[in-house]
Formats: structure tokens, C-alpha cells, sequence
């Protein structure tokens, strides 16, 4: 064991940072593998990516093509949950972190890597997301995080030292220009951050945006689509308009993608909360998820239960919460994945969409598992002999009854003299 | 006392069912006084409604302005509170109801009615609505509910007995036919439900809507808006595009119903749960409503402490439900206001905002009070000497702490072969 | 079919009320079946129940042994979910309800009854509970409750008309006066309320319990008990004193009642909320549930994540809430069931508890899952080698991480001189 | 400022541990003041710990007597909200951390301190609470800890090595030989933990309690009192069996752990979760507020209307939450107890009690502002012309409205042949 190196499976992008850190690891004494994750990012030359390793230092690339776990395991439970952070955000970045955390931790096995690392900064959500996730899979494997370690932050305070870096290695660099922006890609969705982006006034700049067209440069006609759920995931798509049907989820998945893009569908444009305890701006695009989940909720419209719902809808921002701070397998997220699987057992028919310059409108939705029934609902008809009807006059003593306490709090407010 | 008619106090609207319930109740022997409130109804003729209470046997028509203090003390305050109802409708119709409520039990006294009447229909919310926020203002009045009275009811199986009562006591009837479907309206929002919409694959009819275009009739240059907010409420309003600036309160509101309307914006189509247990179909408009929740949640974005939005954003769902069900002069509503406003106490700035063909795109926020600091959030800058930043290796415990259960958890299953 | 008169299953008790009203129905026309359910009532005589009902007029008096139903899928859930009731209340009486109404069902399908009849007052729970949970397990019974029927009210203003009636109709009244109190019991509890205790400054009389002694009668000396757990679940008790084991539920359950009873254990007095939004004071002996709750909740102190427990606490109070009301049988609890049981996987161990004049006190507990590590919790004891543990260094990081949002906050308040 | 020491104060109790740190810090370069709050720990001797601080080398010894405030701003808020951790623990320890933060915080401005340290472990609470109050208070206060400091540990890695160190530096070392377990004490309570109680199973040694006797040392004879409540804050005690009568809140609360103490009232034993991820066992006597927990609880039972009280737990969860976690001043715990003020304005009235060997008995409650009414609740009593009342009839409706839901869910369960 006395010349063995220490190996370590480092998540590698094949950009400026992963790239200068895979060399100074490698400088450090590391045995170096760089692993780079397949999740549907957007134009990545993944060759390109295994290349540029090997000239790093790497003793070895592995490349894995994770799009369809990363669909069918995290991308539609998400949507299945209704997941949304803070109200606006559909955790696009969050969602992809287990999915790649818990396939480093298996290579990282397979090859007998015992360090884990990571191009993250110290103040973001990643880090902590990445490393609760691979601690939590494999406890006695170490995190390496060089954006938090002194020497490495005294070396590269800035990007003309991440650059000189690379000149002195001989570590090719990428002719454009840095954008003023950082990305992150994933099929979910792309997100925008810092940089310019960290003025809060400052409008997203039209050219950075990768998955969607914005609603002013989407076509003028509408398309309709229909989706089909069972037990609230998507199972069928159908484009009305041109007949094409699609049932693989990956495919499925991705064809919304496709099709919202185009309808300009999908962007959000927020401050949101770290789990660090600071805020930070963020441009996101997602657009089949934002279509998938106006879908779905559509489709509980009329198969879930009012409280069932109710129930579900904390739970849902559970969902988000534990996601967004990085605790995907952690007991909590295990309990409240559990619970909402078993509010989705009836979630199930087929909702129809228009999309339209940005919209996603409703135009209808069926189900043969459908709490809704128009006679039931009717204003028109009369209660007649259906057993799961009440009679009009039954009203008179619900809201009696509901008031009691309404009189008796007005009572005591009156005698108060308010 | 013996020949005195006990009075009654009728919200009357002056159509087809409340005028026949007028006439009828006056026959039974009550002195019959019509209320109308203007909350802001469409194209409303209050004259030509006062005139027709009159002519069907009204002792007396009571109009009243509400629209000052329904946006104040209704409508604001339910932005405020970023109120919505299973996470897409935003309470237009129920809304109305504690204001409307309340006026009427003040003219009551005012006029010595005992009683009050509505034509609500017996499966729906606004009878419970309506009756619990007259019972919690004024619990000895006597609430009158036609369409749940037996012998109403007998004598008024469908649109033709009613019309044939009109004929028979000279009740002049609009010339033009009755909608398929049924209108609420007020300057929050116009709802459409029930007839051809009770089938919930049938889109609703472009012709319908009152005051949103559709996103493809909008125009097609956006325009830009800012809004100011003060302790979560819209102060001042500007047209970026063509600098005209609002800061009257009904005058702002109605301005963003007119310029967001103009753009199509605030249309939805859903099934809800409604409190008597049967979920119902509803297509609403919102425009001015859905533009400023928008403005509202984001200036929060920025100047809302994380673990107070998640607090508030409990609240606002109790808001949400006990507003929909009819519980506005609840004590517990009382809490969740008062909690509420809370929050509100930093929530200052401005947001602007584009329209466009249905989309409400966020421009840009930027708050005295902000909590967001680009420096914090800053991926490039190292923590200077920022009393308020964190050293990046802080991270380093952050998680790990973080991580202990989950470690703890995956030891367990580990030990039980999962 | 002509002269078949329709059938009718009254949940009947033998007592005066319930007497009468067989008599009344059986008079009105009814085919009268009496139920009595054997839920572990104190010294309750059920063949004479069984003879009195005939003597009112019963066609047929059917008494259903539910005891062991009872504990299994009613009591012993409730323990499983820590359920409580405004933070005091075991749910004694609501937690029958549904175990009677189950059979009432299965019984009146038997019989080809098509109407149930109970003798529960109208201001109270046990109409709501009783009449929700049959409708939900058959929809088009007919339930009829003459204590809400105006001719029967009419009828009987009091006991003294009751008396009358029986006088009348030859059906025998105990000869013992009737107590000042109402009483439920079952084997879970026994309820008293109404009569004298309706003042809510007078407290109980030491004479009317009937499942304990009070803690100055119990004995002198203190017993120990063990009990194991699995799932949630007692699966065994040993009395450490005597050497006695029992590992039958029902036995368990009712070794439980009479140890606890012997020492005092159980007794609460409380004004609660009714589902009618009454208040009502109520004074509850539950010996047994007080015990094993007791020592449930300890052992999930050892066995359950922080976290799991956070969430299942507030699935808890659904589960108490909707028990309460009497929505045993709806979909939401359902939900909250399925979730729950989920959190007492890891729930198996054994706690060790002494019982002396109304205490219950934990002696010490131990689990094969324990997620307590007295290594890790020391604060003796360096962080060694353990995979699971974390450097105290780690701490700095972890609290200046959370303070982050805390400082912010105090600079924004500062700024505002508060 | 060549020749300047930092000034540095330290939280000083006089035991072995503060003491080896003030004169380690003191060899370090620091100008060391001692700090001693008096929060009524059982006879401590303040002169002593202040000779004793000065023989260590502080340049002062500063010792504030918080014990009135810690009862007005600290304990009587924690009991005004029910606070309770984990369904049992009374947070006694958590509470006065921010108190005494408070007033080191405004020492340490007064005395140019800009470091603040504390001899709490690397794995316990308390270092959080500290130092995240502190954080809080004063954002460029510095904090140390000795026990998370490399060099500290590595020198003092067991009790061995503190005696050593306070034996070469004329230290005085308490004669007694160190309890095997740790204790913290105030005037709310007294915590055990860790050494021999770290085994869940080992029962906690009898002799160890200060506070309170056991049940089975207590009086013979129950003694009764009666506490008056004003806004949720008791404001009179009267002891009904000797005629005492007690305003002032602290002689109150102090009055309140005599008696309670004396009848053996407020043990728990417990496996807790820290915020630092760890499960760890306490032992917990808390006397005087097991007594006013219990008294102000049943007060809100009739004053409190029930979905407040549904509200307000929710709301205490949270604040037993962030108290035990040390967010006392942060800003969600400012909208929490802000929310929780409103839900006492009514909290009035006067409970009595009877205690007698570890039993807390209510014997009965009043309020003027009682929400309660006998008439309303009575069983017996038919509803009569009280506008406040509701007729029994009006429960048909009430159930059948709510049964709506649980039928339509049960046919769709039926359909599905479950």
C-alpha cells in the first residue's frame, strides 16, 4: 500500500473550474477518476468532455447516461408531487443532485474510490445537496470540496488565475469568452444564476435562454396536446393537432420539452431562499415540467379528495423543502415520498392543453376515477333519489351548525365592546 | 304590531330568480326592502335594477357603493396574503361575500329587517358563505334561503316555471335568452360555472369572458409596468411605457384589471372542492388580481426572511380555505390575519413587470428593505470581512451536522438488508 | 309485500332512553331489531339486555362480542398514532364509534334492514360519528335518530315523560335512580359528562369511576412493568414484580387496565371542542391507553428520526381531529393511516415503566433499532473514528450557517432603530 | 493598541471545566471577565464563584441577577405558548440560553468585550443556542469554544488532565468527587444528563434530584390551589388549603416550584433529538411550570375557540421547535410568539388545582371571557330561543353535508372492488 494513491471519483464537467481542479487533485496525489453525468444537458459533446479528462490527469472518464433513472425516478415523482419550492420554483437544479450523487457513489464502489469531489462553491446549495446525498449513500466516504479549501481559494481568486492555471498545464481552454451568467443543465430544465443575474433589477438577457423561445418569438398558432396519467404519472402524450403519440417516459418527457420550448413556455425569473441562509436570484427555464405539473394538478382536480388534497399539499411542500436543502434519502423525504404515492392511486385520465405563447391553458380534463359529477354539482337539477346527493334543506343545519362558533366569538366580542 | 309585515332584507341582482324570489316573498308577507351592492359589476345599470325591485314588489331599493371598500378591505387583503385556493383559484366570488354580508346587516338595523334572503342556490358555497358571515355579524338574524325552501322549490322546478310566474305577475324578463352557464362578477374577478360547463372536456366559449381577451386576441407589443408596494399593499402603480401613475387604491386596481384584461391575462379553468363536499367545475377571470399576486409574491422574494415564508405560507393557505368556506368573521380568521400581517411589515419595493399575451413576466424587484445582498450571494467574491457572510469552510460542518441522521438512518437500513 | 314492515337495527343499550325510543319505533312501524355491542362495557349484563329488548318489542336482539376487534383495529391504532385530542384527550368514545358502526352494517345487510336508529343526542358527537360512519360504509341507509325528531322531542321533554311512557307501555325502568352524569364506557374508557359536571367549577364525584381508584386510594407500593413493542404495537408485558406475561392483545390490553386502574393512572377533566362547535366538559378514566401511550411515545424517543417524528406528529393531530369528528372511514384518514404506519416500522423495542398513585414513570427503554447512540450523544467522549460521528470543529461551521439568516434579520432592525 | 489585550468575556460557572478555560484563555492573551448569571440556580453561592473567577486570572468578575427577567420574558412566555418539545420536554434548559446571551451581549458592549466564549461541548445544544443568540444580538461579536478548539481538546482529553492543569496553576478543585452525570440548572429546571444516564435502560439515581422529592416521598395529604390567569399569564396564586396568596410573577413562579416540588410534581426521563442530529438522554425535573403548563392548558379549554386552538398548536410546535434549537431571536420566532399573543387576549380566568404525589389534578376552571356555556352543551336541556343555540334537527343536515365526501369516496372504493 506504500505507493498506492489515494483514489478519488471527482464530478467533471469539462469546464474551467472541474477542469483545473481535476489537475490540482491530480497534483495533490489523488489517483483521479473523472465522472461526468449524462442528464440531458443540452448540445454536451460528452466525448469532448472524456478527452479533455484524460489531458487533465485523469487516470480514467467514466461517462453515464442517467436521463432515463434521471426521468423515471426523480423528474416525474417530482411532478407527481406537485413539487414547487417557495411557490415558484420547480427545483430542476435539486432534483438532478441524488440522481447523480447515487451514481458516483456505485462507480465510486465499483472502482474503490474513497473520496468523493466536487466543483461547488461554498455558498451554494449544491455542495450541500451533493454531499448530504453521497454521505448519506455510502457514510465513510469523504467529500473533497476545493472551492472551501483555503489553499486552493488562495490560489484561484478569480478566473485569470483559474486561466494562467490552465496555460501552465497545458489544459486547453475554451475560446469564448466566460458568459456573464453561471448554468446549470439538466433535461429538467436549465438555470441562470450570478454574474449579472445578481442584480435583482437586471432583466435576463434574451440570448442565454437554451430549452424555450420566449412567448414573443413563439409561433402564432396554438397546439393542442392531450396527457394521459396513471397514478399520476404521464403514461401517453398525443399532439391533437398532429396526431403523433408518444408512451416512453423518457421520450415523453422530452417531447414536452420540445414542444413547451417552442410555445415558450416554462420561465420563472426569482429570488429564492439557500438552504445556507441567503437568498440569491435565479432565471429558470423547465419547460415540460412546467406543462407536465399544470397537467397534473388539473387531473387531481377531479379525482382527489378536498382533504386528501389538503394533506397533500403540506406534504408537497415538505417534498420541496427536503429536495431543494438536499435530503432526498433522508428518513423524512422516505416517509412523505411514501405517504403521497398513496394520495396518486386514483390519479388517473387524461387532461388536454393548449400551449401558446407562454400559456398553458386547460381545456378539459376525464377521468374514470372521478370524484366529479355534474349532477351532483348541478344548480339546475334537484336532488333527485341519488344516494350520494343531499337534499337542499340539509344546507340549513350545516351552516347552522358551522356558525355556532362564529355567534359565540361575536358574543364574547360584543360584550368586550370589541 | 298586528298588522305590521315583518321586514326583509333581499340581495337582489335584479335577474330572472332573484326578482321572481321578490315578488314571492312579498306575497308570503314579508315587507320586502332589495339591496344591490356594486362591487364593481360589469356593465351593471343599477338604476334600471333599482326600477325593477321596485316594480316587483320592493317596499323599498337599497343601492350601495362598495367598491372603495371592497378593494381595501377585501380584495388587497387577500393579495396581501397571497391567497389562493388549491393553488389556483383566487377566491374572486368568495371574497365578495363578507363585504356584501356586511352591508346588508348594517342596512338591516338601520332599517329594522329581521330577516334576510338570498337566491343562492342549495348546493353551492355562496349560501354558506353568505349566512355564516350574517350569523357571526348579527346572530339573531333570520336568513331566508329560497332555493332550499320546500314549497320555492315545488314551485320552481326549472327556468319555465319561472318565467311563467313573471308573466302571470307582470315581472318584465330580459329579451335575451339565458346563458348556458352561470355568471358571478365583481371587480376581483368574473366566474362562469355550472350549464354547458358542468361537462369537464368542454372548453369554455371565448364569447363568454367579460374582462380578459384571450392571449391570442392580445396585443402584440408588451408593456411594461412597475407597482410599488407598502406592508404588502400596492401603493403606486406606473406604466413604464407610457408613464401614466396610479396610486389611488380602487384606481390602481381597476387600472391593472383594464391593462392586464387587455393583455389576457388571469383566466383559469378548474375543478374545485366547494365546502358542502362536491367538487365543481369553474372557469374564472382575474386579471388585475393575478397581476398583482405576482408583484406581491416576488417583492417577498426579496424581503421575506426564509422560515417566515414558510410560516406565512401556512397561513395563507388557512387564509385561503377559511375565506373559500365562508369562515371571514371567524376568530380564527382573526388570528391568521393579524399573523399575517406580520410578515408584511418589510414587504416594501417596487417590481416591474411585463405583459404579454397572457404572460406576466417579472422585469426586475428592488426593496429598501431587502434581505437579498448580491455580495452574500456571490459565487465569485470570497467572504470579505462581511460580518454577516460565512467563511466557505463553514460549510464544511454545516453538512456534516446536517448529514448525521441521514448517516444514522442509512446505518439502520443497512443493517436490516434495506 | 304489502304489509312487510321495513327494518330497522337500533343500537341499543338497555338503558332508559334507548327503551323507550325501541318502543316508539316498533310503534311507528318499524320491524325493530336491537344491537348491542359488547365493547367491553363494564360489568354490563348482556343477556338481559338481550331480554329487556325483547320485552320493549324487539323482533330480534343480536349482541355482537367486538372486544377483540375493538383493541386490534381501533385502540391499539390510536396508541400506535399517540393520539390525542386538543393535547388531553385518549378519544375514548370517538374511537368506538366506528368499531360499532362497522357491525351495525354488516348486521343490517344481514338482516335486510334498511334503517339504523341510535339514541345519541343532537348536540352532541356520537350522532355525527355514529350516523358519517355508517353512511360511508353504506351509502343509502337511512339513519334515524328520534332524539332530533320534532314529534319525538315533543314527546318526551324529560325523564319524567320517559318514566311515563314506560309506565304506559310496561317496560320495566331500574329500580336505582339515575346518576347525575351521563356515561359512556368501553373497554378503552369510560366517559362521564353532562348533569352536575356540566358546572365547570364542580369537580368529579369520587364515587363515579369506574375503571380506577383514585391516586390516594392506590397502593403504597409502586409495580413495574415491561412492554415490548413491535411496529408501533405491544406484542408483550411482563409485570417485572410478579413474573405475570401476557402477550394476547385484548388480554394485554386489559392486564393494562386493571394494573393502571389499580395505581390511579388515567383520570383527566376537560372542557374540549365538539365537532358541533359547542364546547363541552367532559371527565375521562382511560387506565390502560394512559399506560401503553406512555410507554409508546417514549419509544419512539429512541427509534425515530427527529424529523419522521416532526411530520408524524402533525399527522397525529389529523388522525386525533378526524377521529374525533368521525371520519374514521374517509379518505383522508386513509391517507393519515397509511402514513403513520409507515413511521412505526423501526417502532419495536422495550420500555420499562413504574406504576405507583397515578404515575407513570419510565424506568428505561431499549430497542434493536435504536437510533440512539450513547457513544455519539457523549459529551465525554471525543468524536473517535466512527463513520457516523462528527468533529466538534464542525459545530463552528453549522451554527454560523444558521446564524446567517439571523444576523441579516437583526441588521434590517437595526437599521429601523427596531 | 500595541500592548491591548482583546477582551474577551466569558460565561463562568465556577466548576472545574470554566475554570481550566478562564485560565487558558487568560494564558492565551485574552483579558478575561467573568460572567456569572444568576437565572436561581439552586443554592449557588455567587460570592464564591467570583473569588473563584478572580483566582483564575479574570480582571472581573461581573454577576447579573436575571432571575426576574428570565421569568417575565423567558419562562411564562414558553408556558403562555405551551411550549413543549417533542410532546415532553418542557425546554427548561433552551429557554434560559437567549437570557443570558442577552445579558452578555449588553456586557460585553458596556465592557469593549469583543469575544465571547463558553465551556459548552462540540456535540451538545447549548453551544448552538449560545452562540446563535449572541450571533443574533451582536453580528460581530466573536465567539469561542474551547471544548471545539484543536489544541484545547488535545490537551484537556479527559477529566484527568483539567485537574492536572487546575493543580499546576493553583486552581482550587472542589473536594466532591464529579457527579456521573452533568446538570444544568435554573429556576425552571434542573437537567441531568450523560455519564451513567448515557445507558436509556439505567434508571436515574434518587438522590440526584434537587427540586423535587419523589411521588413516593411526597405528603400524604393533596394541598389545592388556585391560579389565576391573565392573558395567558398567571397573575395570582392563592394556595386554598393555608390561605397564601402570591402576586408578583416571580415569587409566584418560585412559590409554584415549592409546592410542586414538595408533591413530587414535574419529573420526566427522556431520549430527545438535538439539533445536531443526535438522539441523547435527559432526566428533567421542571416543577412550578408542569404545574402553570397544566393550569393554563385547561384554561384555554373553555376560553379558547377551537380552530385557534388548532391554529395555536401548530404555531406552539413551532415555537418549542426554534426555542430548543436556539432561534429565540430570529425573525420567524418573533411572527410565531407575535401570533400566539392574539390567541391569549382572552386567556382569563382562574383554574384550581389539587396536587398530591406527582399528580397535577384539575378541579375545575372559570372564565369571564368563557367561551363555554352549560346551557349551550347540555344534553338534557331542549335548545331554546338562545340565537347562540342550534336545533337539534339541524345536525341531519350537518351530517349528511359532511358524509357527502365519504360516500362518493366509498362508491369509487366499491367500484374499484376496493
Amino acid at each position: 500500500m506504500t505507493d498506492a494513491k489515494p483514489k478519488l471519483l471527482l464530478a467533471y464537467s469539462g469546464g474551467l473550474d472541474t477542469s483545473v481542479i481535476l489537475k490540482w487533485l491530480s497534483e495533490k496525489g489523488f489517483d483521479v477518476i473523472a465522472f461526468c453525468a449524462n442528464v440531458g444537458q443540452h448540445e454536451e459533446d460528452f466525448s469532448a468532455v472524456k478527452a479533455k479528462a484524460e489531458s487533465c490527469g485523469a487516470t480514467k472518464c467514466v461517462i453515464s447516461d442517467l436521463r432515463k433513472e434521471f426521468v423515471d425516478d426523480y423528474v416525474l415523482e417530482a411532478i407527481k408531487c406537485n413539487a414547487i419550492y417557495e411557490g415558484r420554483y420547480l427545483l430542476g437544479t435539486s432534483i438532478a443532485r441524488p440522481c447523480i450523487a447515487k451514481e458516483m457513489i456505485r462507480i465510486a464502489h465499483e472502482e474503490g474510490a474513497t473520496f468523493i469531489a466536487h466543483g461547488a462553491t461554498g455558498k451554494g446549495n449544491d455542495q450541500v445537496r451533493f454531499e448530504m446525498c453521497c454521505q448519506a449513500l455510502s457514510p465513510t466516504i469523504q467529500c473533497v470540496a476545493p472551492w472551501r479549501d483555503a489553499e486552493f481559494i488562495e490560489s484561484f481568486k478569480g478566473r485569470k488565475d483559474l486561466l494562467a492555471y490552465c496555460n501552465q498545464h497545458q489544459i486547453p481552454v475554451d475560446a469564448k469568452p466566460k458568459a456573464n451568467y453561471s448554468i446549470d443543465e439538466n433535461l429538467f430544465h436549465t438555470s441562470y444564476e450570478s454574474g449579472m443575474l445578481e442584480d435583482a433589477m437586471c432583466p435576463p438577457d434574451e440570448s442565454m435562454f437554451k430549452m424555450t423561445v420566449s412567448p414573443q418569438a413563439a409561433p402564432d398558432l396554438p397546439e393542442t396536446i392531450r396527457i394521459e396519467f396513471d397514478q399520476g404519472l404521464p403514461v401517453k402524450l398525443t399532439n391533437v393537432t398532429d396526431g403523433t403519440e408518444i408512451t416512453d417516459s423518457l421520450e415523453l418527457f422530452l417531447y414536452c420539452n420540445t414542444i413547451a420550448g417552442k410555445h415558450g413556455i416554462g420561465r420563472i425569473d426569482i429570488v429564492e431562499n439557500r438552504f445556507v441562509g441567503i437568498k440569491s436570484r435565479g432565471v429558470y427555464e423547465t419547460p415540460g415540467g412546467t406543462l407536465l405539473r399544470a397537467a397534473h394538478m388539473d387531473l387531481e382536480g377531479i379525482t382527489m379528495d378536498r382533504e386528501v388534497k389538503r394533506i397533500a399539499e403540506h406534504l408537497s411542500a415538505e417534498f420541496a423543502r427536503l429536495c431543494y436543502n438536499g435530503f432526498w434519502f433522508a428518513p423524512e423525504m422516505d416517509l412523505v415520498r411514501y405517504s403521497l404515492d398513496f394520495t396518486q392511486r386514483d390519479v388517473v385520465g387524461v387532461v388536454e392543453l393548449e400551449l401558446y405563447k407562454g400559456n398553458v391553458t386547460i381545456r378539459g380534463r376525464q377521468s374514470p376515477k372521478a370524484l366529479y359529477n355534474a349532477d351532483l354539482a348541478s344548480m339546475d337539477i334537484e336532488g333527485g333519489g341519488d344516494a350520494f346527493d343531499y337534499n337542499p334543506a340539509d344546507a340549513n343545519g350545516f351552516i347552522r351548525i358551522n356558525a355556532v362558533r362564529l355567534k359565540t366569538y361575536a358574543a364574547l366580542r360584543a360584550k368586550d365592546g370589541k
